[in-house]
């Protein structure tokens, strides 16, 4: 089934049950779309983290880690254009007091426009000559006004001078300040990337669908500095690296598309950026990005704070500003496009086709008799988990009924405890996908994976 | 060398120059105490973030991971006495005008006084009676005033209806408001842990001594939840446990204390808390600690939230409100007494004896002539990374200087590529702590790790 003819309400409260996913702070009515991962859902986040990381850092031998904090010396955020330009059209129905994102309703209106071309004027008359209703009521719409997506907070003890401070919009401001230092500590040579994992907060005038769009969210993030001139090459080779990143996590090709911007839609720091889109059950949405975001942010930084970040060339003692390839996801879409595109309803089970690399239990142990078979079976649960496999022990109901609650977790083989286990090291294994059975070694169990 | 007599302002030098911990936001002078990791300091954390997260969920059949969010439905906060009770004592100095933590300054001036159980009005008359000079300067002390430690922001679109919220300063709230979600969806049986490892924010009166203590920093938090009267017995295993989790991950015996909480000086809620505390270049400091919550937090939260957050026994049919015994780390302060321990400063080097599983690289592959073997090398490292392992390469100046580099970063192994490499797949390998070095086939790296 393609994953718009999926039913996003099933999914969501199947995710809740087998503890993928909590409303955060439920048992206070929650907190305007925050969502909390449950054991499994920290699992499976964890394993794709993991895969990022061997890929995009550990594997690219140019490629250094960094964690930089959330909150940083607001001058980074001038600098970057943010305190200036980060912000959302809105605009006010007075009829009803309601504020909507001027861009979207225009785009909701008519399809064929792309309000990011437009002017706040533009947009403001727009609406008023074309949207007389909206949202079941007539209108009366105000002027558009800037609403501002940066969460504000104040740190330091002195109330009078405390000092103003963001939380991150995006981890890639943490990246820029540091090149120097990763560059000189690791002496690396260019073309190298810096990425990192963490949270970003963007306070979203509509955030909605499930996990799709949060205010919390968390962002890995890479940018490779590279020779001006070289970066087009380096921009081809991330979107087809992403491309196949997106396949290693098995993320079904039906249920992706590529969109590379056009000249109008993008940012004006970027030379060129591409997409990929994938098919949630309530439409197409971003997905990933790859970005040539060119030497604007290392020269908006050498300007506004009067260092150099130039680099020099160790062999044709070149000097220049690096350009910058930036492949971009968000953690926390990507993990519900895994989801979304492996959840199956069958007609004996619910089952979720998870790659086994972030599944978050790779082997179901399962005594066939819990009277006659939980005590060899706890020992081979132990045993797989000092040899560091994820695994989950079940000896509640009947062989069938564990079958499906594994299946419904994504647990990739379940391996049934038998009378020959004991003695013989033999177990019987079920496959979830194909639901096949056979049987194994138990010691053949890691290798198997 | 005992940890107190290593130079700290050396230490830090050394780990901002090898990468491991930069200032943060360094080009715009920095943000008050915050610190970033680099390349080499996340893959310290990482590590021990896997350590943790092994020993303390994954070992343990009935504990659970959990990723809560940072902002959370400020009700949590209001019922986990946040609110109204987490704050410092300041006290002010009319003639320079400078705030200072009450509390520390008595027990600067007499150690012998437990400042914690004073009152405000006791604290402000000790001082007034007894400090007439401070920070250089004679004294004119104001009243206490009490000076909120939780970082306050606001979301939502309209500015008139801004709700306030709070950065989380502490993840274990995180765990209790989802007890009942996560007992309910692994349907676990008591006793069961959750644990979660994530950022918290207080804003602290003085951070200080290098990543010590910080605004923003990590916590590995697990809570286990156990029947009234099981508390006492979980809560001398978990001591225990975090005893035996020090010693996994390296540090000295001699670098460490247990201090077991008097009574006067117990968090209000608490039946019971021992500390394990490190002796840091700048003397003891807290590094970890274990407490019995009783079960004052699920209560606080029934009666705030009007949820049940009782359990019922499975077999007996007793309901009851469990207790909560926590382990509880800063994984900043870990990593630091970790690369404080393993510093060490001899004639002809400086070497990181950090532990082998949490070196940011396991084997550094080193040509032993760059013009002859640096291609066989090159494979090498591709393998090694294929395998799964954290390797480096270097290949820039003579062999000695070369190994003193790894030495500086901790790397418990250098490979040296020869002429046999590449026909007999024999390399030299050569100690980090001992120096000594020996032959060895490549395909046996793995295995000797």
């Amino acid at each position: 089934m393609t994953n718009d003819k999926k039913n996003f309400k099933e999914i969501q409260n199947h995710l809740k049950e087998t503890g993928f996913v909590f409303q955060g702070s439920e048992i206070y009515g929650g907190l305007a779309n925050t969502w909390d991962y449950g054991p499994l859902g920290i699992s499976l986040t964890k394993n794709l983290k993991g895969v990022w990381w061997k890929e995009f850092i550990s594997k690219e031998k140019n490629n250094y880690g960094l964690d930089s904090k959330i909150l940083m010396n607001p001058e980074v955020w001038v600098a970057s254009g943010h305190v200036g330009n980060f912000s959302d059209p809105l605009i006010e129905n007075k009829v009803n007091g309601k504020r909507y994102r001027a861009d979207h309703i225009i785009e909701e209106t008519d399809s064929s426009i792309n309000a990011e071309a437009m002017s706040k004027e533009e947009m403001a008359k727009y609406i008023k000559e074309n949207i007389k209703e909206y949202d079941g009521v007539k209108t009366d719409w105000t002027d558009i006004r800037e609403f501002h997506l940066m969460f504000e907070t104040h740190q330091g003890v002195l109330v009078d001078s405390k000092s103003k401070v963001y939380l991150r919009p995006e981890t890639a401001q943490g990246i820029f300040v540091n090149f120097k230092n990763v560059q000189r500590s690791m002496r690396a040579k260019l073309p190298m990337g810096i990425g990192q994992v963490g949270k970003s907060f963007r306070n979203e005038v509509t955030p909605g669908n499930f996990t799709f769009r949060t205010r919390e969210f968390e962002q890995m993030e890479l940018e490779v500095f590279v020779k001006p001139g070289e970066d087009d090459a380096m921009y081809k080779y991330y979107i087809d690296k992403t491309n196949k990143f997106t396949n290693l996590i098995g993320l079904k090709k039906e249920s992706m598309r590529l969109r590379e911007h056009d000249k109008d839609e993008l940012a004006h720091y970027s030379k060129g950026t591409t997409d990929i889109e994938f098919m949630f059950p309530f439409g197409w949405g971003e997905l990933l990005g790859v970005a040539n975001r060119t030497d604007f942010d290392l020269k908006a930084h050498m300007k506004h704070s009067k260092q150099n970040l130039e680099y020099r060339d160790p062999i044709t003692n070149e000097v220049f500003v690096p350009y910058v390839i930036e492949p971009s996801m968000g953690l926390d879409r990507l993990a519900l496009a895994i989801l979304v595109d492996a959840y199956e309803k069958e007609e004996e089970r619910i089952v979720l086709k998870i790659n086994k690399e972030l599944a978050p239990y790779k082997v179901a142990v399962l005594p066939l008799n819990k009277k006659y078979h939980s005590a060899s079976a706890k020992k081979v649960f132990d045993k797989l988990i000092d040899m560091g496999i994820d695994a989950t022990y079940d000896e509640a109901g009947s062989i069938g009924k564990r079958y499906k609650r594994q299946d419904a977790i994504g647990t990739p083989i379940c391996l049934t405890v038998i009378d020959e286990t004991e003695k013989e090291d033999k177990a019987t294994i079920r496959h979830r996908d194909s639901m096949k059975q056979e049987d194994i070694l138990v010691s053949e169990v890691k290798n198997y994976l």
